[in-house]
């Protein structure tokens, strides 16, 4: 069984800088999980073995970060009955449209439940399987909450000219 | 507790032929739900006291839909812990990118996993929560197996001019 | 009661750079005005808090800032009665279009008065409120007009090339 | 002195069936107004006297609609002191997309409260002029809070197939 | 070996009334072709034992259509070293917008030469396989020219209220 | 009258670094013109003067450069009988997608030629003035076959690294 | 020489029902003009051709309409001298956003003045055209004067619900 | 007979940034190929003889780079039976938008194989071209075979943060 309930994928070692505030989120949420990259268009081998395993070896939940014509989330999902969370990341000319109509317009039958273009949205990934998870584990469950109380704690009562 | 895992909520009677496909889905793979009109502008304090309360109520998993400056799956994410998943309805002058951004451009915090726009992320909306269960639901991954295998089997070899 | 006619609110401390802009409008034409952080995502509660109180505490008009998916001017306009005008704050992959559909394709029933997405629209929700506040404010209707003389009077004949 | 306190003005007859909303609305509140047709293309000297006129002839608030690129809201900003809102008509190939942008984007200095594109645009700009209205006029506050209040109850529990 | 040079894959019967007509493009031309249902997510194995033997099979040039998160055009470049040219399918509420960004926006290594949205791209692919297949067959390099040689004689000189 | 066939009129001093390329390219091919600041919003009263006499004033055609929701081309046109040329100029937020549809989204009867998004549109919108001019001045006319043969002739055969 | 001042050209037949409306307008102004069908892409050796002679045959201005990757237009400006009025006409898919864009984006060097999107385009660049024609025509000046008082006159008061 | 398989062209020297990268995968895989400026609207009579002899100069294939309203491979398309590949390179204001519609969108009869904005996509039209020419050329296919396997090797398994 995997050692990690999370799998955090990605298409290329250049979509890490997006991808790795979900991981970084899972760090501080006590998630465990693996990261790897496993591109769609140049590795099909890998991914096709990656997601036919993923449930099999022990992951319940899959975040897929892609660019442009996006098509790991949505074919990682096509391949595996775990749920798949999709980043859609920043594109060069189209700044993520591209990305994010390639992963969020999935047709019946297949989804993939799609998170904000960029940074924020590897956050918010990290922060969905968590409390997905957290539905069945209250370790996580109490540090999502105290994640959540901590930050709207964070928030000034009035804006700062600092 | 409540009798239904997944809570359906919705804008407006006018979103329930888009949603109706969340709502079917999931009778098809036997999982409970409850439907409900809960307008983030309308009523307000029936969507803070049913986001405050789902979790408590024994919900597991909400889905959202709502179109145009579509405020309900973002606002029911920031009151509850549960994981939103969110359909943007299609909407009149701009067919639903309104909608869908409105969705998915959640600030990191609070996550809405964001399915297509329209009947095909209702029905997704579905698909996915049932992913979700069933991670803890033997009958429900049965059922969604069957639901994938039997599409799988519906895709004819060729295409057919009848 | 209040001693300020104007609340200015906005999503977070990241929005002030933009918001600030409104401040200034209004200090240089005599309106009272105060400056809050009031996420709907991360502080729900005290956005319903405020909105709920708003028209108690004194406040006439509230302008509301907020990016991406911008839920703030829209639940705000859904909590109180009184005018909200919304400005747009430009997001990072999608420049503020996703602000500008999120708040300004309200749904009937609801209205938030929007303008344009950065500091232009900042600047532009204190002088609507300048005008509202005007039509029963002969000093802020002559401050307006000394405003906008100034301005008018500002305009070169022909373009310099220093 | 006008017998009206709201001008609903429109670029063409073609307008009205979208405007006609802002005007019923405003009959139902109880609100004064009139209804003119002042095309800043075709007719560039009646907007002029119009917007220039507006205040002295007791107009308190401008709701203008126009399609396309759409000029008669802001040109009608930039004649009057007055309050004015904007409402963005669908237009035929790019369904509004175009009348909202010439609206909104108005540069700092002239501020138009746009709100939504269509038929929702049109009654929100007559309840927003009438929430600026109630601000001194307590029957239009009472016509709001129960305009709101009646909205509100009318939004039922679950949704229906019928 | 394949009696067909040409195969026409789609995601799904509904992309039938598109796609055939490059179907009968490749008719007219004299080019054999097979057309077949392969859906990237419906039926990710036969996509990808479709797509690994293609060559194998003896097809030379793969056209693949699909609508919204168009996988299939790019997935199939992915797993073979044959053309691919990809058809965008006209989607429902983004009018294929969607279909042409998932595409056409392949990132560097794996190409899909991309047509028209809709049926315009679908004759359009047939014609860029027969120029394909026309550098080293006279007999398509032939029907080719005679093909446009007819559609340029039939372009009328002056426009008909008929 | 005139000393000048062409007016350079933009809405602000901002906009000159892109309107100067029209009166380069004016000074490149002799053609008289002037440049001023009329803005809509901030002086109407300056364009209305200047639209309505401009005629009188011995100008021949009128380019307009402005940005966001650029009125001042279009009303520009409805002030005057003179054949008027658009420039979009370069928005911050929406980079002149919102100046390209205000200006050339014009209803039927007032007409704006409109150039593309910023100094290419600058540039054009004076050659597009001297070909005009240049119907019946046979100077301009040789000026602007020499400018285009030059132009033409500068196309390098091959690219070059350096 | 030529009968007519104005060529209205046009990619297709099916452009027509679009470009129809310039003929009208022409008529009704007294302008010259001959409509022919020259598509750039099915009879380019006719493009070429046409452009390329089409000041010597004595036309003074040329309306061109096209739909989709529109390149009519901009070819035609490449091979005349003569100022193109170019006519985005309406496509399926994208309603006329690619035809606009296509005509519109010129680089530096080669203009194209850009009417709007469909049958207000095509009359407003007959308009245009009439515009141009009226500098050294009186009588065009006269009907074109006429026209537009016409136009003014006819815009109603108030709106009617007949 | 020309000494190259492939021609690669573009509208000015401002492209071949963007292009080398097609020269520069070609030269990788062997192919030959000569990189030429052909501007479609300075040196329309370059394009014309270019691409209306490319055939008979044994050139198999042709790639046509161009941003904004890009014509170049469109044209080059109605004038040649080689297969054309497009790039639609970023354009200053609208990123690459108008490029791929004004070159993706061709209507029905003359097709171009369009690739991603930018340099993704002229590395990809050079890999779609050797694709063609593998089809008859067993070196080419063995280095493509190669290329791709060579990439394929190159995907880490997990992120890096150095």
């Amino acid at each position: 069984m995997a050692k990690a309930d999370v799998a955090i994928i990605m298409g290329s070692q250049s979509d890490w800088p997006t991808m790795k505030h979900a991981a970084d989120t899972l760090d501080q949420l006590g998630v465990s999980y693996e990261a790897r990259i496993v591109s769609a268009h140049r590795t099909p081998d890998r991914m096709y073995d990656f997601a036919k395993s993923a449930k099999a070896e022990g992951f319940k939940i899959i975040i897929a970060g892609a660019g442009g014509a996006a098509h790991l989330p949505g074919m990682t999902a096509a391949l595996t009955p775990l749920p798949v969370f999709g980043v859609p990341v920043e594109s060069k000319a189209l700044s993520g449209e591209d990305s994010l109509l390639s992963i969020v317009q999935m047709p019946a039958g297949i989804p993939v439940g799609t998170l904000a273009i960029g940074k924020a949205g590897a956050t918010n990934a990290a922060l969905l399987a968590a409390a997905v998870l957290a539905l069945h584990d209250p370790a996580i469950d109490a540090a999502l909450t105290a994640f959540r109380a901590e930050r709207t704690a964070a928030v000034a009562e009035t804006p700062s000219n600092d």
